[in-house]
């Protein structure tokens, strides 16, 4: 039967044999004592929490969901427990600021967490990060008083948060949101309206949920520039900190979903609840913003992780599941030696990986801006985080659907029951390329925006360290034929990006029309950069010093580069076909 | 809100002005009749029982389920009252034999109203899909007294069928099953095992369930070999034809499954329970593959019908759903405007729409075969049926929830929760790939079997009908960019079909890597000959003489030669790289 079993191995690889972690946090004074091992001990820990308790009530939870009873969000047995022993284990507080009762470490550390609780259960570990990413927000632009009073609880998993933005007519486009905020005497407001899709809205298994709220003041400017952030407790605090009086804040409904059963997704009305004012008037959408990249980090990250348990089932299943015969065979073989089902359980592990190494340079990236002494530093790693975001978030969430429906056909009618729980997991793994923005949104964001950020610095940085890789390829004959298929991808994504940017594909709508295909091409390609950086680590003629070598890495490298990466010789032509066709037919012809 | 609406349009589009089929049935005896005017109103009435009753059904079933009730199976409310309507208008017996009560008419017609009823209801229209194919098996090759005991009540939709091939560990591998059967002296026998995943294995709404259960005789050879074919109804059946005492049959459980709830999907469990043998000892298998290609067809126009479902209401939504401005407009758009959102609807489009031609194609080879009076055509028709088969059922299942992953996407967070039933269309849609051979199965079929078949003179057939089709479409200036990618992709598939067939992909074991990609590789190379042979009939120069110009044709055809028919370089490139990198690694380093 399926288990969970925490990637720790193939994450140190990438830390200590790709990235060398500890040589870049030695160049962060607030980060000098997280070296290698000591990150290895947190990451086998937190995998033994996430095998031992979360695993196995992730199907539990699926079956017996959330519900509603006189208003208040029941979630299903032994999640309110599991979220106290974690919680009292200080995971809440992991890369949280010690001012304020975190453990400091940094985002890298957090990330790998956040894949192993994706993994195993990602209707619980949505408590703890959208309390992290209300957490970022209020210590990024609340009061000290809001600050102290409201993130050590948070902090210490006393209390949650939820992030209040949607409403039935303002998804994707959040300047049509009509919640209102009025100012009251004391400073704080009174904030009333509806938003739905709130995940963690209500429910058990803290004593306080801390809403942040989008609205607007009464003199608010129409559109995305007259929105504010409010702070809104379910509970209302004493100056002491300690929860009184209920707000007027109430769950509506519970949304019925495809999955993430477990998880509360509220219609909540805020009925003229009392708020207070996060941020600068007007300036509520850039607030949140100021959280999106780690949320959007968070959300690939949770793609990666459902994938990786579709496939540690996959595997298991494939090893033990005798069905036909293989060329010669004289007896019935496991079906992992059919040549198809490896193609898939091969197409699983190939996205992982790779997806795993782009997470991982992404989050040192983020620690970089964070914490390294040097602006220039600094600088650069904000602009690669930027453009990396909607790569990583669209990418990993596209990707990762795609592996657990592989991850459900390897199990056959198998995979369409409960039993094993892949079933699950497709319909789990489904919610991330909707939500914290749409994967088309997130490819808006990449070819609209990110492709121009500093002028195109962030790219031009981002194809210097991809040529880089490729030179010091070169001289290994081992991994030639990786290096071609990687060399290809590059060429066609550089000259995709030229006309993109400054071509004949510039216009908004070509850009509009290219996104989604683009973005999996620039996905592809750097999955098959850190294809060439994971098999040149495991290679005898690379410079690993710490013999940390998973097995079959260049195999895995090789397939990617045969059997997946062409893929992008066919979307550079699909995007230079241009946008004619998609605009041809009136809307009436749908 | 969504519903459904049949898209009698296209169809007689395709009947009428690309394959003629006047001219098709005219020459066929049985046929004569079957006119154009005639089919038209049958898909009308068929298509308004589909909207009207079977559409309304579909969500109200999958949230209320089947339920096992003292060991009775419990169908979701109005279905018992539809399938009693639908049975009594004859619907059950569109395309059934009238020796025993059936209509007669073509496959053709009857694919069309199975697209109808697969898109308003799935779970509801296998309950006839499978009584049909039961009929089938046992007209082709039971006795004389068994086919007038059961046909008559069958085809009537008084009784139901079922079909019991699958056991725990014998499902792609069905020489594995345990199932035995001695023989009694009444010339009759006992059958004693279980079988799991038997679709319409017990329910509420007809007097009778007549399962065909593959099992094994006491002398028969292991392997797939020694499997034989029983007749085992739920009730037995008196010599008048009533259903009197129970067969020692029963329901050992209902599977949970992903979706398809109100279909009861059972555990079955047949203790010592009569039966009679349909067709030779030992020949089971071989009786239950003359209906396979049928069963197969049909499984693929599932495929394509949940993907129609799905578009419809995506383009209803997208035309609501104002959100954002596109480039140069003042007030919020629709989101149909959004250039992505087009690509997304133009898709699905260009999918179900060749998928359709793909399968009525296909159907009035069935028809040749099954009527045409010219012995020569019959044998060309069943090589072509032959090696399409696979395809369809595999393509159109695989493309067809890909559509429907698009159609979620489109209506982002409304399309995770049920109120539009988007996501229900996905987890639907999801069994279709699994179900009746998984899509890798069909996969191998095609690779292993059907590209050698009669020594691979339906592929040449088939590539020389894309030849026509390119020949014919040379003198049309409009259709040259769509022409120019149909060829290209007919040469990738020509190149690749050559190194499969013959060169030095020809193992079983490059075969078996391939089988997949090829697969995707012809099926988007046939959606490419046929929206140009659409294209054409749309066209001035085209040949059409009815005047029936489904709106958007031509623009579509170029989205497909635009933005998804270059994949069938990629997929040349990839089948190309061969099986090294799949064998490479251990099962152990997995």
């Amino acid at each position: 039967m399926p288990s969970y079993k925490a990637p720790v191995e193939d994450m140190m690889f990438l830390l200590r044999d790709v990235f060398r972690s500890d040589a870049v946090f030695a160049e962060m004074p607030a980060q000098t004592d997280t070296d290698c091992d000591t990150i290895e001990s947190v990451l086998e820990e937190a995998g033994r929490f996430c095998s031992e308790i979360l695993y196995p009530l992730n199907m539990t939870g699926d079956i017996e969901g959330c519900r509603l009873e006189n208003g208040k969000v029941i979630t299903p047995k032994g999640f309110a427990e599991a979220y106290k022993v974690f919680s009292e284990a200080g995971w809440g507080g992991l890369s949280a600021s010690p001012d304020y009762g975190g453990q400091g470490l940094p985002r890298t550390v957090q990330i790998l967490v956040d894949e192993m609780l994706s993994a195993s259960n990602l209707s619980f570990g949505l408590f703890p990060g959208l309390t992290r990413g209300a957490c970022e927000t209020i210590e990024a632009h609340a009061t000290e008083d809001l600050k102290n009073l409201y993130l050590p609880k948070m902090i210490a998993g006393i209390w949650t948060g939820a992030m209040a933005l949607t409403e039935s007519n303002a998804g994707s486009d959040l300047g049509l949101l009509k919640t209102s905020a009025k100012p009251r005497d004391d400073g704080s407001f009174t904030v009333t309206g509806t938003k739905i899709f709130i995940s963690s809205g209500d429910h058990d298994m803290a004593e306080n949920v801390i809403h942040l709220v989008l609205a607007r003041l009464p003199d608010a400017p129409a559109g995305t520039k007259g929105i504010s952030l409010f702070l809104c407790p379910k509970f209302l605090v004493s100056e002491e900190g300690t929860p009184g009086a209920p707000n007027n804040i109430s769950v509506g409904a519970l949304e019925h979903k495809m999955g993430i059963h477990a998880q509360p997704t509220c219609v909540m009305n805020y009925d003229g609840c009392q708020g207070w004012l996060v941020g600068a008037p007007h300036r509520g959408l850039a607030a949140m913003f100021t959280m999106m990249n780690a949320e959007r980090l968070f959300v690939g990250v949770q793609g990666l992780g459902v994938a990786d348990a579709s496939y540690q089932t996959a595997v298991t299943y494939a090893r033990e599941r005798l069905q036909g015969r293989t060329p010669g065979a004289t007896v019935t073989s496991p079906i992992i030696d059919h040549p198809d089902v490896r193609r898939m359980l091969l197409s699983m592990r190939a996205f992982t990986e790779a997806g795993r190494a782009l997470t991982l340079f992404t989050a040192l990236e983020m620690d970089r801006e964070k914490f390294h002494p040097d602006p220039e530093i600094r600088r650069a790693a904000t602009g690669l985080v930027a453009l990396l975001t909607p790569v990583i978030k669209a990418a990993l969430t596209d990707f990762g659907f795609e592996a657990t429906v592989l991850g459900q056909q390897v199990l056959g009618g198998h995979g369409y029951i409960r039993e094993w729980g892949q079933e699950q997991v497709v319909r789990d793994a489904r919610i991330a390329m909707i939500y914290e923005g749409t994967n088309g949104i997130q490819a808006q964001d990449l070819v609209l925006r990110k492709l121009t950020l500093d002028d195109g610095q962030p790219v031009v940085r981002l194809f210097g360290l991809i040529r880089k890789t490729l030179d010091e390829a070169e001289p290994v004959p081992a991994l030639a034929s990786v290096r071609h298929a990687v060399q290809n991808a590059l060429a066609h994504l550089e000259s995709v990006t030229k006309r993109l940017t400054s071509g004949d594909l510039s216009s908004a709508e070509e850009r509009n029309a290219a996104a989604v295909d683009y973005l999996r091409l620039f996905a592809l390609t750097c999955f098959g950069w850190l294809w060439l950086r994971m098999a040149h680590a495991q290679t005898e003629a690379g410079i690993s010093e710490n013999g940390n070598k998973p097995a079959g890495k260049l195999a895995t490298a090789q397939f990617f580069a045969d059997r997946i990466l062409p893929q992008t010789a066919s979307l550079a032509v699909q995007i230079g076909a241009g946008s004619a066709s998609v605009m041809a037919p009136d809307a009436g012809q749908f």
